[in-house]
């Protein structure tokens, strides 16, 4: 398959531009790629589907908030596959007009995740209110809109540059561990004209799968991985709802799909679930970066 | 230990009267417990560790945003123990001053997260212009206070009740698999003294624990329950920051920590672990309530 240049992938995301999604975007297909943004994630997942975007970038979990259940969804109702990943790690700043002193900010707009990561900050400076705002980067949008001297916002160092923005404290936020996961997902038979960032190295898969309801039903399962030292780096139940006691399992595992013993640990798998899906297989990120 | 009157018990939580959060308060403690709001997760736990409330209410997981790994570790941190839990529907609704009708509507207030979930709602009522607030009852607040014919919020039913304000479109989520589950945690020498409403009944345990960095780790820990028919009902990893490849893990199981076998099966795993933490036994919530 013929792959696109690099400058002319489209890559959808969520979020006003200079939002950590699109940090995540340049660094997973690097700073020519085009980057459209959509302030809903069904509507960037149906960018894709219609082909409008050759990708997207979806957050799929949070150090300090958890597994994104709702992007899973979204990328098994529109059938896209796993082609990358980035770890971001979410530092928050806060972004003035240039020109506008700590002393004078009386106003600080985000999102208010953002805000409430910042508790410590804010509680230091009592003479600033915190405003919610739509998304981060949506906050600095909004501060350089207005363009008055006593407003701030809080967001990551994309949003601060994309705006003409100053920063005036960096790291603001209470806990250094917080980092999001994201995913670059494609539409399958688009998937090889796609090139990452990625070095060629370790590669992951990620695999979905129901298994009836019956006690040691998860660990039979996870015994076709063990039992062949295929190594888990991820392994999560969600409740399905209205059948209690039932469980949707994510695992993502070292190694690629078409590696033959982890082709028969999925074949294998396959055995033993009720339903099982191959969400990807794809390079595998550095821990933090 | 002296029980404390239920019209005596004091719980935290995050969030404006009204939140969702003090509707699952009402359902664990009864109508007639005092409930505390707390801007923050943070204060919300230092006011049970302070001994200004005796319990609080904390969100720990939602079926389309995962689990709040942020609440795990401000539980560990302040050594609060989990003495039940509940499954709330999150049911969003147009919530406006009595008399506003929808066409008047030109500005809905709520957290965006909640904005973000009523998005089929707002595309098709395009004369709303969707308005980020700090949480969903505080947007509530906010239409109440300012009085206009022309603004509402979205939010929960007892957020309508609280400011005296009316529903006029009921559940206008696009996803009504929202859920979410909230636990009810306690000073473990105060858990004793905090009658909860759940019927006597299967009970649950949560562990929490962190095994070596060796392949199949994860497998033979949970040999431990499932060599003696412990049922699980969740299972997760959450990654450690500054060491790949290392994981906490958090697992529910059926039975309460004082039975035979959970008590060896614990025992057991702990062989197995670098570290392992019992969060608590609780009465076992209904799925969905």
């Amino acid at each position: 398959m013929q792959r696109i240049a690099d400058a002319d992938v489209k890559a959808a995301f969520q979020g006003d531009h200079g939002a950590f999604s699109e940090d995540a975007a340049r660094k997973l297909l690097g700073s020519e790629a085009a980057t459209l943004p959509f302030r809903k994630f069904d509507d960037m997942f149906d960018a894709v589907s219609s082909e409008q975007a050759d990708c997207c970038v979806a957050p799929i979990e949070n150090s300090l908030a958890g597994s994104i259940h709702q992007n899973y969804d979204l990328m098994v109702e529109h059938n896209l596959t796993i082609i990358g990943e980035v770890n971001v790690r979410i530092v928050h700043n806060l972004i003035v007009p240039p020109g506008v002193e700590m002393q004078d900010v009386r106003r600080v707009y985000s999102h208010p995740v953002a805000l409430a990561q910042c508790g410590r900050f804010l509680k230091a400076h009592p003479g600033m209110e915190a405003e919610a705002a739509y998304d981060t980067a949506g906050g600095v949008k909004i501060v350089i809109a207005n363009g008055r001297r006593d407003e701030a916002a809080i967001a990551g160092r994309l949003a601060a540059a994309t705006y003409g923005a100053a920063i005036i404290a960096e790291a603001v936020e209470d806990n250094p561990q917080n980092f999001t996961r994201f995913l670059l997902l494609a539409r399958p038979e688009h998937a090889a004209s796609i090139s990452t960032r990625a070095a060629a190295g370790p590669r992951k898969t990620s695999i979905m799968y129901r298994v009836a309801n019956k006690p040691g039903a998860l660990f039979r399962s996870l015994a076709a991985f063990s039992l062949r030292d295929v190594d888990l780096c991820k392994i999560e139940s969600r409740p399905i709802e209205g059948r209690p006691w039932e469980y949707s399992f994510y695992v993502d595992l070292a190694g690629d799909r078409d590696e033959p013993r982890i082709e028969r640990a999925i074949a294998h798998l396959g055995e033993m679930t009720e339903s099982i899906r191959v969400l990807g297989s794809y390079p595998s990120a550095e821990a933090f970066n």
